[in-house]
């Protein structure tokens, strides 16, 4: 099988730091490089993260720093699910891996326009940098294999009762990427919050014994941490890998085909993903939204992947 | 067992229809009037539907038009799911009903105002007579003993992806409704959709064989088949009898408490009831919002009304 | 001359103060009726500096409270321009007078369907009475000679630098006036703001040596010393007697016919009466804005009226 | 006196053509170059248009083309103004001047980060390069001398009855420009009005008897042409070289500080510039806003610098 190649921008940040481990191992996957975000946390701060799981699990990806705030709107961070570094919980090694000079806006510009349409992006927090992309170099939009983004909700969000956390934080960048033209696969709540991270799955990464498996337990465990003391429950999404997951595994989700578009009117549904499940509004599908996935065999599919680390 | 006092706002139509055949036929309510609004069809539609069932079922209730437009939006009417007369499948009769020369509104301040606060308030359609009479005589909120409406969703919308039909079809009044502090029961598309009514329903609610068998099925073939048209289902939902139910077997219902907004910015989620389920915003609950129905014994309540007919 | 048939509709406030005192003493006027409404102070103030006023100038004069909150907003008031009382600087008599038992609203529902058409409705507080009315009997629209209000503003506004005072105290009442047909003329800030009160005037009416003129001095003194504290100006203006001179001497305005909207999005511009003045839109002019006042004549007419008075 | 260094941004456009032969003109300014953004017509004219006016005029000034939609809403043009072209009028020479090959923002970008913090940007179209370099490259807030611009208004908007053109073209990148922190001139239609270019005007120039005398009247006359039919108005406006004229003879104009917000709520006051001019907000001003203009002596200086060209 030809690998897939991809590019993964990210606000690392708990879930991403899975989704980048997911990405770097699967031997199926030809990671190009990640790009950071402001978003979870701000942008020295995804960044340093990012830097820090590569350097831990000896990773040989470029990563580029790209925006350091939202298209529009001010900065918003969640730093009260992410803890103070954004990737709480792990123990930090003292950083010796460094981004590339080049911004990431750029590398994601010179890399659509020199390929053969090839690559999917995989966008896992706010949309500001896909969005200042497209804008500045509209011409990658036919460029794009596909971007499989994670963000949004048709159910309800988790910042607001409307806006899911990736979309509220740069809504209007990604009222850009919707109306793209770009094939678009949104991994959103209503899938993501089925790939919970309980106490068992934590036991069973852990158990692998290898440092993939340590850095999945110490990161999980302290997310379910802060979500148990924020809403009482005892397990925690890993939003952020079912996008990448998606790319060599599509026959565990089930998507619907719908036309979506994003709330920009600066009200209580600011950031809303207001998708069309019911086909009420008569518009053509602009996105396949995830709406189903085999969690057993997610879970068998993410194992699979850190046990390949050493 | 005290009868329950109630009255009924309705907007006839369909599901209406079949929540005055209860609200009129139950022993334990005491149906002290029906008021109606514009909403499904124009007004003058809604009350000739409303004193149509009346006289079709002999009730002795008094009828009183309302409001013929919303309060401050333009009309919105549903005529591709209720037909050109609002109730399309029953044979009409020469109406010799006719409703009370009193406006709706003055009806519902009168009564509260007159009462013991024993009273609740059961709109199905459109709010705008009740945020009329709430901002008429503002006192009628604390003589109101609750109000169980049908409307909003907190999950999908109906009318638009945002917004379930009633509300969006006046958002400004389910605005008033919602932050008048009256004590609120919201059956919403998430509760309502379980009431399905099943050809299969259809037949056993037929196969009673009196008056009102006889309109439930008309009734509801009808809208099973628009229904069927517009979105290839085989069954629909009888929403507004829900909200009667409720006030007389609540036990059949799980309803929890939680914030509830209405979004009256003119954007793409105009009309959404914007709930708060997860409790993001820390706000104190104003609504209970129905999340689940004994399906069985809901519809068998609803049999054993249609039987007490002749 | 046939007099000029007129019903009052405000929320008494200082210059409500002087166009009750204008109505009332205007020989080719005849006052049917005073409405009030919360606006520059809550009803109850605004009910009572109303019947204040008709009783120092010994008015016979019915006054009907009103809506004491806005169609769909949450209150809102100017104490800072309107002191404590909303009437502070006058010497308050012990209150005899009393406010009829019938509301506002549907006074002017009855009087306008018992008319002939020949009533002029000048509403020179928030729009909430008016919208009301509309709304629960539609028919008086057309039973309206005209509406003349005091509101609005092509230019800046007063209360947020998009909206007028009268507006933004219920800019959905205002939609919903703008917007039923009737005809309108809008003396807004544009208009009004060249009725500057300055010491020289209040000198002047206060010199005339009678009830009304020492009232005219005490009511304005006040507020030019509020806007003076407010803005750094040496005078004020009266606004609401503008649009009850209209009625009596048109020719001494200058309006201009064109579109008019009223911006109900909850942003910056809530509020906003959006004329177009440079008809950029194409559509057809729903009001006739007050754009020019022959301001001397205009002086020697509220003159003429305190004069009047014993 | 040391020169003004400059960067003209635009979108060419008639009174873009006068604004660059005034900035390459006048002896006391560097312009650095000029970079071109979609606007009044597409990206390829405004480019092509403003390499027309390089050529015809000579001058040796690098030409950057930058982007060719909107921050976030669909492209917004005005070729009822300017014509098929957005240069009717002139007589086009085939092109033989060419565009740098640099993007528009990355050149403001580079420059603005080389400078000593001594450039001056002067848009005059709407404001997504200088958006889209503000967010690229946040620092170069910092390094910018001052924003002069062309665009918003105080009172009455041209596109819509709230919206200036440049700014209703983009509102999301005036959003980030008004907001950027960097020192801001606003020349809106307030100012720019008083700059009415009469039949007179236009004589004057093109007996000058030069070249650049005779663009402009050729230039100026089609606007006229323009306006009369759409406004009924025998002058026209030359709105963006007001901009340029104040970076030499700020003594022509009056400007008022005040704080100024973007309107990007979806409705009808979408894309206003909300200026606190009577200070109702309380918030400190982000802009100085041009209120009034020496209009003799600012058409002796526009003349003065069109007798310079050969």
């Amino acid at each position: 099988m030809e690998k897939v190649k991809m590019i993964l921008d990210c606000d690392t940040g708990h879930d991403d730091a899975i989704a980048i481990m997911f990405a770097a191992g699967h031997p199926d996957i030809e990671l190009l490089g990640i790009t950071t975000v402001s978003g979870n946390v701000t942008l020295d701060k995804t960044t340093s993260n990012t830097l820090q799981m590569c350097q831990q699990l000896h990773l040989d990806v470029p990563v580029y720093a790209g925006m350091d705030r939202p298209l529009v709107r001010e900065a918003y961070h969640a730093p009260e699910i992410h803890g103070e570094t954004g990737l709480d919980g792990i123990e930090f090694e003292e950083l010796t891996y460094k981004a590339q000079p080049k911004h990431a806006v750029n590398f994601l510009i010179d890399t659509f326009m020199a390929s053969d349409g090839d690559i999917t992006l995989v966008p896992v927090g706010p949309l500001t940098n896909v969005a200042m992309a497209l804008r500045l170099e509209p011409r990658i939009a036919k460029k794009m294999k596909r971007i499989v983004l994670m963000g949004g909700s048709c159910g309800l969000g988790n910042s607001t009762p409307s806006a899911e956390f990736n979309i509220y934080a740069d809504p209007e960048a990604a009222h850009v990427v919707f109306h793209s033209g770009v094939d678009i696969v949104m991994m959103g709540l209503d899938l993501t919050l089925q790939a919970e991270t309980t106490g068992e799955i934590v036991e069973r990464m852990h158990a692998i014994g290898n440092k993939a498996g340590k850095l999945f337990g110490d990161i999980m465990s302290f997310t379910i941490g802060t979500v148990k003391e924020k809403y009482g429950k005892d397990a925690c999404a890993v939003h952020d890998v079912t996008a990448v997951a998606y790319l060599v595994a599509p026959e565990l989700f089930e998507t619907v085909p719908m036309y979506t578009d994003i709330d920009i009117n600066h009200g209580i549904s600011y950031g809303r993903t207001v998708c069309d499940c019911n086909h009420v509004t008569g518009l053509p599908a602009n996105a396949h939204v995830g709406m189903g996935l085999n969690v057993p065999k997610f879970w068998e599919l993410v194992e699979s992947v850190i046990r390949r680390y050493e």
